[in-house]
């Protein structure tokens, strides 16, 4: 019952925040991590599309016989959860949930920002999770379309980034909030240069640190955790590998991965 | 013979450049335009997978059985363009040729500048392409990966646009070049900008409007032109045709379009 590894997907990368923060959390659990980099972003594609895709990634792995899938993707969390859920049979876990929570609980105004890439802030879904817990809290969100590709290129500090960061975040000042979530996960690489920015007052919200916390007691309560020191990691890729690994080791802070590249006929058109 | 269109693709909306140089320069044209939304970029992805989506697009696109076809993408064109001429039976116009070759000519020290994709820029396509023409020439390739976002994102003047392209753009001042090569379909719309960066000085080679001048000079030559006043344009995408026609204004300076959104199961898969 407690064999199967702990599946985690996203669109490219960005999803390695949150296996970083399952090894800190849970680090006797066997991961395995795909990584559809054939056809990220997913942030800029219409919902249907989002959807197929997701599905597509959710049936690669249950080849592997999670006994849960992570979603570590804002993207696929903010519009195409739901539909995972009624067509996969373990249980899926997203971002947004755990993120919203934790802001919630910590903003004590209740004026909360987030930043995400375009289709998570057009899906509301932050606002949405947040105000079932907190109908009073006031939230503010902002595309931030350049963060990715800035981390993608290594460029996590310096005057572009600073100047990029100041502009979105200036973005969110009319309302003075005094909670941040960062609803993409690729932002957490960004944390020193938005820190810069925002100052101590603002508390930031990492969404990779409060989902693993959450898989952690979703394991704990169902009984499905694994015993210790069987750890392990597994990567998969649909493009690029060796692009997965350059990025991989910036997110992962280790110093080499070993990637598999999965073939798109593996995986691509499964059928419904 | 020559009522067939004229048949352009690109990996997303970069490529509408071109048809906007087509446009002027051909105006009684037929034109059918592919934009493959639902997998931009191409620009980081590997040369099979590269090549594998310039075929699907090429073949969707010969169902309007057009007499040339146009990859408007300087990754499709560094990667795959040998590979398209081998699986297609109409001409193939890529976008590297016509620029090389002006760059070429107009140079007068033979230190030119390119500026593209991560992928235009590891091919060494054009490179090779001005070292034939004129083998002593000293190339230097410097890859923008910020760029394509920061078009897309609307970001084409102001501090940040500025910033970056003053960065990139000083990874070419070691050799001292005269000549400045816009080695990507996106990029044309930071004219402003770069001419700002480099100054009167340097020579800037839109490969847009050279490939559209290569294009008149080869229907002409085959004696396959059209007739007058038989022009339009019709828009393909294969995601998002929202955010399509919303760029599309941008590149194309028009007040609005119409786009077609086509299916994936009708191109991806299509077999070899």
């Amino acid at each position: 019952m407690s064999d199967g590894p702990i599946a985690v997907f996203d669109s490219g990368v960005g999803g390695l925040t949150v296996v970083r923060a399952l090894l800190a959390a849970i680090p006797g659990e066997r991961i395995v991590y795909f990584g559809d980099t054939a056809r990220v972003p997913y942030g800029t594609r219409s919902k249907e599309t989002i959807r197929r895709y997701a599905l597509e990634d959710a049936r690669f792995l249950l080849r592997f016989e999670p006994k849960l899938i992570v979603a570590a993707c804002n993207t696929v969390s903010s519009t195409a959860l739901d539909y995972l859920e009624e067509n996969v049979d373990v249980p899926v876990v997203g971002v947004i949930e755990a993120g919203a929570m934790a802001a919630a609980k910590a903003s004590e105004t209740g004026r909360i920002g987030i930043i995400g890439t375009e289709a998570t802030v057009d899906s509301r879904a932050y606002e949405r999770a947040i105000q079932r817990i907190r109908p009073d809290a006031k939230v503010i969100a902002k595309a931030c379309p350049l963060f990715v590709p800035m981390v993608e290129e290594g460029r996590v500090e310096g005057d572009v980034a600073e100047l990029v960061a100041r502009e979105y975040l200036g973005g969110l000042a009319p309302i003075g909030v005094d909670t941040l979530v960062l609803g993409c996960t690729h932002y957490p690489v960004l944390k020193g240069v938005i820190r810069k920015v925002t100052g101590d007052a603002v508390g930031i919200v990492d969404s990779a640190d409060e989902t693993a916390n959450a898989v952690k007691r979703l394991l704990e309560e169902e009984g499905i955790a694994a015993g210790e020191g069987r750890g392990g990691i597994e990567f998969f890729a649909s493009d690029n590998p060796g692009r997965f690994r350059h990025l991989a080791v910036l997110f992962l802070g280790a110093t080499t991965c070993s990637v598999t590249l999965v073939e798109p006929e593996d995986f691509f058109g499964g059928g419904a």
